[in-house]
């Protein structure tokens, strides 16, 4: 579970910041990548790492901003003449499923997969057994969502070796030693699963959100989670100004990871009115609040490890 | 008068050709920039050039696949945010109007100049004191257009210092000369403009053709021209593919130049599947049928000089 930031500007493109993309990507969970907001030419930023676009396999759009849009018929475009044919679903704010289907009809593609586009309302999006993701409208001045992704708990790992050292005949019994069912032998010892079975794996949680001004759903969405991104377009001391924009600030994002207790923060959607010169400070202004915080910049990757403990 | 083109390569990016857009360059005779296509990542590509997407004044769309519009709605709200206050024009075939404006008004994209856009029919799309601009349909498998631009020609210039050096006084009576009237001086003498006034300076034509397969309007459209820029998707012993997908090979564009006696080729809109070893191949195909030949590559410039004999 890693997150590769391919685009953290704000608005318009700049050289060295791309607009907003953000691939998380799921290899090892499920051999799958899944992308939040897709702003212009981020199959062109996808061009420039080893992300394979058949393997999207979900791509959340937060709001449909031109900035986090534009790249997404491109993308579809690219996605099926590459050779993707399985199946793609799209979820975005209501707008996104007409906006689609119109680029792609008028300007002549025809995908070779299956797409489905959801229009989203706040709660659930999807859930199977390895993931839950929800969203909850923030504050922004058109609807802009934020997602919560929760992985599912995993049990406890069966120490095989311990079993096999005291005579436990690998085989189906392990299976029912793991899920902590208590077995009998043949040769009559009682075997209890949980004292095979080390403690469950916490799920990781990450929240995305979109641009928005701090509030409640935020904190919310961000509640404990392992790794939160967001938004900082503006400065600490620009916080009037970001509020006329509907944006946040560093210092601003930074007391939403800190009121959530989250474990790390990711700043993303810097303005390009901050030059390179002035990243190292606008990051400092975060961390001056919530101390384990990165300022992303484009193709910045992060990992995110399960937590050792439970929380 | 120059062209630069912003991306030469076929239906996805690739990191050497992006998707197609050529600037013309009108700075000289009329400080404005004009534009043919804009797939996704035009607006990046003119990051990298001194272009000021302000002075984009016209944009002509030869036909609506997503490799030559999808950068469309980026570019015309980037120019806004930039500061972009004059009006612009977009010309493309029918239904680039309900596309822009949806994908305009869905984004919150709020233009701060004046956007007109003109869906196209073949003949004369625009005509001023400068320049005048035909389109007509190619062969391609949607509508397609190939545009002919021509530069009104200029008069020829006054030989003021012989006039001077003839003691004729300068003012208003230079203007009549300049016309080719005959005035009288005051002295008497008859002085005819004729005598004084070089030869007429030819104005420029360029043909810029969209996705086509060979076709007579090509060749109508490219008639003497100083420049043909052309698609050249596949290579010269592709021509079966070429047509099946509604292109052209290097060859045949090269003949298309030869038929119209165009005076030079650029060829662009090159198939990802040729790397950069085979470019100079393609370009000698080119060659051999119609020796004036370039292979453009992503910021190719190319000017076109004023012809000093009259054709
Ligand atoms: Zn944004
Ligand atoms: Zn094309």
């Amino acid at each position: 579970m890693e997150l590769l930031f391919l685009g953290t500007g704000a608005g318009v493109p700049a050289k060295l910041r791309n607009v907003s993309s953000l691939a998380l990507l799921l290899l090892e969970e499920r051999n799958a990548i899944w992308l939040f907001d897709c702003g212009e030419a981020t199959q062109h930023q996808i061009l420039h790492t080893s992300l394979k676009p058949r393997k999207i396999e979900k791509i959340f759009i937060t709001h449909l901003h031109g900035d986090h849009i534009f790249g997404l018929p491109g993308l579809l475009g690219s996605r099926s003449f590459q050779g993707g044919t399985t199946a793609l679903t799209v979820y975005g704010p209501k707008g996104i499923k007409a906006y689609l289907e119109a680029a792609l009809q008028l300007s002549g593609t025809h995908l070779k997969y299956p797409l489905t586009i959801v229009e989203m309302e706040e709660g659930i999006l999807f859930s199977d057994d390895q993931f839950t993701v929800e969203g909850l409208l923030l504050d922004h001045n058109i609807a802009s969502y934020g997602f919560r992704i929760t992985e599912k708990d995993k049990k406890g790992t069966l120490d095989a070796e311990r079993l096999k050292a005291e005579g436990v005949p690998p085989g189906p019994l392990y299976k029912k030693l793991k899920d902590g069912e208590t077995v009998t032998l043949e040769d009559g010892r009682i075997i209890a699963g949980g004292d095979y079975v080390g403690p469950p794996q916490k799920g990781r949680v990450i929240a995305i959100l979109g641009d928005t001004r701090p509030c409640n759903n935020a904190v919310i969405l961000a509640q404990h989670a392992d790794l939160l991104v967001h938004e900082a377009t503006f400065s600490a001391d620009s916080a009037q100004m970001a509020g006329d924009y509907f944006h946040s600030t560093t210092a601003q994002a930074a007391e939403i990871a800190r009121r959530a207790k989250a474990e790390a923060l990711c700043l993303t959607h810097i303005s390009s009115r901050y030059s390179k010169e002035d990243w190292q400070e606008l990051e400092k202004e975060a961390q001056s609040v919530f101390p384990n915080t990165k300022l992303a910049s484009d193709f910045f990757k992060v990992k995110v490890d399960t937590q050792k403990t439970t929380r």
